[in-house]
């Protein structure tokens, strides 16, 4: 897409620091990395959101989850990973084209992840699952 | 495995929120959600964390976001929906059974990501990548 930054980066019209790519992926680091070595995988074509990515690609994406992971740790010596996909901006998704974080984590890095966590009110969680439910017959 | 919150899950020892299973896995309700509909999709088998989950599993497992990641939203008329995996104590896990959530996420929901990015000295960006492109030669 003309105006997409990580399409630019995949045509080589911008500068990525690029990682790994094949012919339908394509890793780089993330520029505002959380910890250093933070990177990005994304499908090379323009896709939206997680639900708009075709199932081969994400099955690719998914194993280059565990390839990629795997380098990042070993390079940056981390003690664990966090693997982050935000989907549309009430989820925080900056770039409109999807892309998954491998996120580098240490211990007393000092990063926060959703606190606040809610409980069901008795009865709730099983109205939840049943709503769900219907979506998964 | 035998202490596993998890396990016991799957094996129904334990009660958990089904959502939805294959033989290979299980999704279910997270009982402390960031939002309702917050769901866990595990593989059934033991593993601890995304390194240790066989390709086909994982696969599997990245169709099945997709897939039950829609019904969430539809369920929950969610505005976004994160894709969470925390690999390891330092990244946030706190079973050691790997499991993605799938978090519905609203504009005013208040949940807060990584905030603190950083910024690569000069130089250091490359030497980084230098060093994570050994591990996938």
């Amino acid at each position: 897409m003309e105006d997409c930054i990580f399409c630019k980066i995949v045509a080589e019209k911008i500068h990525g620091e690029k990682l790994y790519e094949t012919p339908n992926i394509l890793a780089f680091l993330d520029i505002a990395p959380a910890n250093y070595g933070h990177t990005l995988i994304i499908p090379k074509r323009h896709y939206e959101t997680l639900f708009d990515i075709p199932d081969e690609t994400l099955k690719e994406i998914a194993t280059e989850l565990k390839h990629i992971g795997k380098a990042v740790i070993d390079a940056t010596g981390a003690e664990g990973v966090n693997i982050v996909m935000n989907n549309k901006k009430a989820a925080g998704q900056i770039v409109p084209h999807a892309h998954f974080h491998i996120i580098p984590r240490y211990v007393s890095d000092g990063h926060k992840f959703f606190g606040n966590n809610k409980k069901y009110p008795d009865g709730e969680m099983t109205k939840v699952a049943q709503k769900i439910k219907k979506g998964l017959v």
